[in-house]
């Protein structure tokens, strides 16, 4: 009986007699520098599915890297807060608020951070990290308010979703013409999540 | 000393023996249609900010017109899920998921709603209504869940914020050339909601 | 293995690979009349058990028709608030709160809404919609801050429950003869939900 | 400046340096039987108006008198579930479930308590507990999920409110003559909370 | 098909069609002393473990027995506030709050409870009871704001636990000789929860 | 009257128009190593203290400091599950669960940490890390689940707190002899937090 797997959000909860050290326990290796992606960043993100004894807990860590000119590109989080200390290096980081009553529009909040500056980014927001230095990489820890915070990278969803969004719809919300929708869906969208 | 205002959230609360009706009602004229803005919507909310008895109590309700061929273009609510049923026309939506281990893409769910149908975007995620019809305006009634849901138009917050995102970040992050990014910061970015 | 169906809340929940815009939507005809029970109303309610995607969301919607003279009778949500809108007709709507420090009694709140109006009824309280109107039908939309709110019709509860409470104890709590509960258990409680 | 008093949920929230074992602390007198009212019954519940400390901690606690054939009449918690031990003498209980899907009704759920013994009475369900024995008196120890769980005793809530339910809508929600709300309505609506 | 059981949080959910008043009731005998351990306690815990019923439901009831002179050691519930009120005899408790500010101390509130009196605990905080008559025993009724609210008895989760934490980490952390952490760790260290 | 500070869980909460992006930053310097206290440790937490846009968010970081065999000694946080990293050096980590069924213990789990690995400890549950180089310090970065997670040393606590906790009910407690508990009562207990 004991061999029957629960289950809690769709992840195996097990009995508290049977749990062990390596449940709670990931060898992340996040003292590595990663390779980054084509924007020039690559997130390890250490969540319920690296290490179950997360499953309810509510939080989960991160490694950031960061190439030269490379970016943490803007997307948003849809079920976590997150905050972040720079390792290495400078970060230009920041966030728009949500839409505000007019003639106000979305406020960009934008800050320079270097090594040991902390940076909050609240729930479900646009945020994105720019290593502005053409010569160094950077590196972040970065902590999330849920064990499966989710991440949507703007550009990716928007232009490289599988399908694609009709680009009726984009080139008007957008105000760009069909055929600048067409070319931007024509790219390749690597995530670097 | 009843006359000091207690806060919750920010907003007032009321003593309970000094509460009444109105504190719970609003004569929002839902029934009546509204003018749409450029990109073809209008979203009007009835949230914490109208209804102050609805603070702490997790909902709010919106009516949204649609004009022939109008949006309301691709957006999130940060903190709530939306469920939308259509009275009047027929709309083209979906929402896009979160990230999506590789190779696998952000999915796009899309639907053809008719008069009666319901639909629910889930918080967070990126999505849109269209009114595919070209002679007829359609409407919609949608419910949140929260009284302040928030809303994040994504062209809005990426290329019309105050102040704006650094062109050499968004031009990396949406690849494309730096003038193209700068020719959307330069258009008129207008709110519908 | 992806066979297997993993619940949470006692539903199915999909692998997010897996699931489809049909897991999000329901033909739930919304726009149409629905013909109305003894106590002149029609609850419609789209909830997790018709949409699976739900699950978790903290939301739902309802279409509620009511016949000239009909109610929908004193009940609540034990697990939601609702914020409710007018789509035809007129509507004299009421909660009554929960007990106050003697020698105050509960305090009725009532409001005759018209077509576009929004009224909400906070979580738990007792509540009801009446259609004054002796010609014409009315009908509502509403929404409620959970996925599966519960309803409670009071005097469906108190008076046709399976077995029936005994009549020494509703005798004694409603001030009246123990004849009069038996008549009032022998009557056919229908539920409008 | 520390003199200035902060509120949370509409109450003082203390510094941490100035909080002392008294904001923990009620001389209750739980102990000590209470004169019960006109349905036979006293509630004497603990709660965040009594012992400030509590305030955001979910919990309070209420000791419960019974006359000889004495009951706490039906009511629900709108906030909180209810956990009930019996002190002295013998309890019929029982609990009414939400709407089911028809033909089924609502469904009622009692049980006979005895001395020790502990019955639960889940969130916004309405609910009662009834003393059998004609000639002793019975005593309950109840603890509540929340610091105000709030309490709506039925009978009063639908017939005793101010200003009262239309006797239209009442006579037709209960399936009685409006001279029987009427009666009903003229009748002393003591609360025993 | 309803043989097939769900699980809430690792608890078997039933179909509320099937549940009965038996779900929600324990004999628990709350009324009899029970005997006490080596430091002079015992607590009966009805939590979702023995009754299913109060899955999800944020509360769970305790008797708490004292000998003469025992004592609830100093310990936590991780995940639940505890009200507690005396019906026999007298106790002294107290809880420590957490750390403070240097040169703040953790600061230690602590009151006499006489029979009927009420006082609260904070979820996680250290606390106690003792029952300072050298004669009579004491008895508490506790309620905790979950249904699985954990308990750590603290010299038994740092001496007693299996395997013991080295004596190293311990002589440091309480600035004692490894041999009175070796003495310690060898004591029996019997549960009274 | 936009002067008035309005102010949730007792800390200040800005106009969203009013809000900069200092309000989500601090100059933590959580790249310098900091002096280690009596037991070898020192804990710099950024929280809503530090950095008020934090408030409601759910999350805080902190960086931790090991000197050779230095400890963050067995401490709880009653609010907040901690996920963890080690920066430089190894770390002895481990926690303890809630009380077992008898004749089950109190189960320790432990493990060793190298740069870059992961562990996390469970919300409410006695944790420590313990630097076993006897010539290399350690630094990690700590993040928990929680804008105010408190921390409650357990040694300081029990025998360091103002005032102090009777010693009878310790040596009992402990099983040791009241001379040994006044002596561990006089030792400076230093707050590493």
């Amino acid at each position: 009986k004991s061999k029957q797997l629960l289950r809690v959000n769709g992840f195996v909860c097990k009995n508290p007699m049977e749990v062990n050290a390596d449940d709670f326990f990931k060898a992340a290796a996040l003292d590595k520098p990663r390779v980054t992606n084509k924007v020039g960043s690559n997130v390890t993100l250490i969540n319920v599915m690296q290490i179950a004894g997360l499953n309810t807990l509510g939080i989960s860590i991160a490694r950031i890297d960061y190439a030269p000119l490379g970016q943490n590109p803007p997307h948003t989080h849809p079920r976590a807060t997150e905050i972040l200390t720079v390792l290495e290096g400078t970060l230009y980081v920041g966030f728009v608020t949500s839409n505000q009553p007019a003639p106000n529009r979305n406020k960009f909040l934008s800050k320079v951070l270097n090594k040991g500056d902390v940076f909050v980014f609240p729930v479900g927001l646009i945020h994105f990290q720019f290593n502005p230095n053409p010569h160094k990489p950077a590196v972040a820890i970065a902590a999330l308010s849920s064990q499966n915070p989710g991440a949507i990278t703007i550009a990716n969803a928007v232009f490289g979703s599988d399908p694609q969004i009709s680009d009726d719809v984009l080139a008007k919300a957008f105000q760009v013409e069909k055929n600048t929708i067409d070319w931007l869906q024509a790219q390749f969208w690597e995530n670097n999540h």
